[in-house]
């Protein structure tokens, strides 16, 4: 079954107009989870990840299973007042007003070679305050991958210079 | 190394009085993980699992390892508004006031043998309800197991009809 199959689609949420894209029945079907990580391991092979980084909470579902898969550690990276030790944070524009995200100081070390994880590359604001939250605390980061990429919204615009990789292309 | 070992205590999170046990090293650690997991999944050899509930958002990062090593589907509950398609909801008491948590109405089928898991069990408030919405939806609860158990906040007491396992008990 291809990938898509397992995503449903779901008219107005969280708002008018939108057409959000579920991703609960890739999760409850074992052989989709497993298709679906596959994928998204295939293109790592070579890139000697040092640490996974998961961002909040859709994030947290394929961000341990990849670095399970690879063998290496997990890093959340999470909403304010949310990680208990100390943190740095980076604040990005969203449709109305900012968000901020935040990541452990001692969670990446100096030349990390880093994967970061989220289920939906959209505008990109997101990923792209968690790429310099990553280079901040001296890590490298070999790629952004995404179960879904919405292409017409240009995410790929606001992080240029990274590797990205999608399983999905909407 | 002892599970424990990878616990983080962090004096006065998230306020004043309240010494928080971080897993953060537990999951930047491939060795922990991996440790931990197999302690987890021991214990449901034999339940015949149908599918594991993780609940947001620290019950993400075991939930979905758990589920891929029984090779059976993962079910997020999560905080309201976060679920897109159709839900039911358990409303429950915290320290001041009430939290909620809601499940999708299909997650679930009739007869469905549940794994529960969650990072900690504290009061025992959440588990408590997430059981709830299993057992509306007439899944039947065989376990729910945690990372930790804070064995001196009772819990238990309010779950005491189900089976319970926690990798670490304080």
């Amino acid at each position: 079954m291809f990938l898509e199959n397992y995503i449903r689609d779901i008219q107005g949420f969280p708002k008018e107009g939108i057409l959000f894209k579920d991703i609960t029945p890739l999760l409850i079907d074992p052989k989709g989870t497993q298709e679906c990580l596959k994928t998204l391991v295939s293109t790592l092979k070579n890139l000697n990840i040092d640490k996974v980084i998961g961002v909040e909470s859709r994030g947290f579902f394929f961000g341990t299973l990849i670095a399970q898969e690879l063998n290496v550690g997990f890093v959340p990276v999470r909403k304010p007042k949310k990680l208990p030790y100390e943190t740095i944070f980076a604040t990005y524009d969203i449709e109305y007003g900012t968000d901020t995200l935040e990541i452990h100081i001692d969670a990446i070390k100096k030349g990390d070679r880093i994967l970061i994880h989220d289920d939906v590359l959209a505008t990109g604001g997101t990923i792209k305050a968690v790429c310099e939250l990553v280079e901040r605390l001296g890590g490298e980061v070999m790629q952004c991958n995404f179960i879904m990429e919405l292409s017409f919204l240009n995410g790929r615009e606001k992080i240029k210079d990274k590797p990205i990789f999608a399983a999905i292309t909407y």
